[in-house]
């Protein structure tokens, strides 16, 4: 059965939690503690290198690493990853954007204020995450504005990657009001069927 | 006729360059100065909101922009993007690596020295860049201590993506003596059909 290495609450795992969920996979779930610094153990290092979560074991025990990569994987052939070259080129856009602008600014600030209590040495830091936080936010308003998800007007992997950190960017004092599209947005993600969430 | 907006120089512009000759694609190139601001023009960031390059405009005058999902387009059914499932998946969790871990600090350290002059100002985050840099190659170098090139043995876009900024990680003040495996697939990774330099 596959095996999940990971934390819920982790904006990067809830992605691959969500897709196991939405496409009715069986798996196994093994709760890693960041803040205990539970992959930072030589054990956790041997298995994926770059001490991140989440981690994905396949049934002959191969590791997979990287959230978007997992969820290319999972997704495959399923109604969550268009097949068409463009579209799913599309996805991968969106994906590499979260990654490169969104989540390094988006759930820093939370980070910084959640899990580190923003500590008053880290105010700079989280000052230069909000305002990077706002373009990236800017850019996917400007995108929504005209549409209903992210690529080819269907839910897929790239609306899932993006919503992680998205629907709850207020726990790092992110306000979501002046991004009215993003909001219906989320809306429409809760609605998918067999959506779950980070508690659930 | 597909049309690339891009700097060689730039490591992300680059990979598109290998990726369209060593595939043999016809493509016309419109040279974008990062340096000039022209990807801050009105008119830029209508073809891609980000104001990053590369961007490639499609036949039809579609824009499809980030290095690494034009890579997976360019690519797909060709020798250089393998469609196996797992081993796919392994080429998309190299380029999340190169874009979240290597990109922000071996490609940042190279824009510090040679395109900013590495300003006094600047020294701090330039020493926080090499620590992360040297973070990054030693994950290369461990990986490629047994391997010829980064996923199933064969050259992909994986390769591309992560030899992009890594072949010219001097200019960044980046000393990759200490990392002989990456010296040896970076000499492999010359030596392949159509190879050409970011000046060529």
């Amino acid at each position: 059965m596959l095996r999940v290495y990971g934390d819920a609450h982790s904006g990067n795992c809830f992605k691959v939690k969500l897709v196991l969920h939405q496409l009715d996979i069986a798996h196994a779930w093994t709760h890693v503690d960041i803040l205990k610094k539970e992959t930072r153990t030589p054990e956790f290092l041997a298995m994926n290198p770059t001490g991140q979560i989440p981690l994905l074991q396949l049934d002959d025990g191969v590791y997979l690493p990287e959230s978007n990569a997992i969820l290319n994987y999972l997704a495959q052939g399923s109604a969550l990853l268009p097949s068409e070259r463009l579209a799913h080129a599309r996805v991968l856009q969106w994906m590499f954007f979260e990654q490169y602008l969104h989540e390094p600014s988006v759930a820093s600030a939370r980070y910084i204020v959640r899990y580190l209590g923003r500590p008053a040495e880290h105010e700079q830091l989280l000052q230069r995450k909000l305002a990077d936080a706002k373009k990236a936010l800017g850019i996917m308003e400007q995108h929504l504005a005209s549409r209903a998800f992210f690529v080819a007007e269907r839910y897929s992997i790239a609306d899932i990657a993006l919503y992680a950190y998205t629907h709850v960017a207020h726990e790092g004092e992110i306000d979501l009001a002046p991004f009215p599209a993003i909001c219906s947005w989320i809306d429409r993600v809760r609605v998918q069927p067999h959506y779950v969430g980070m508690d659930g």
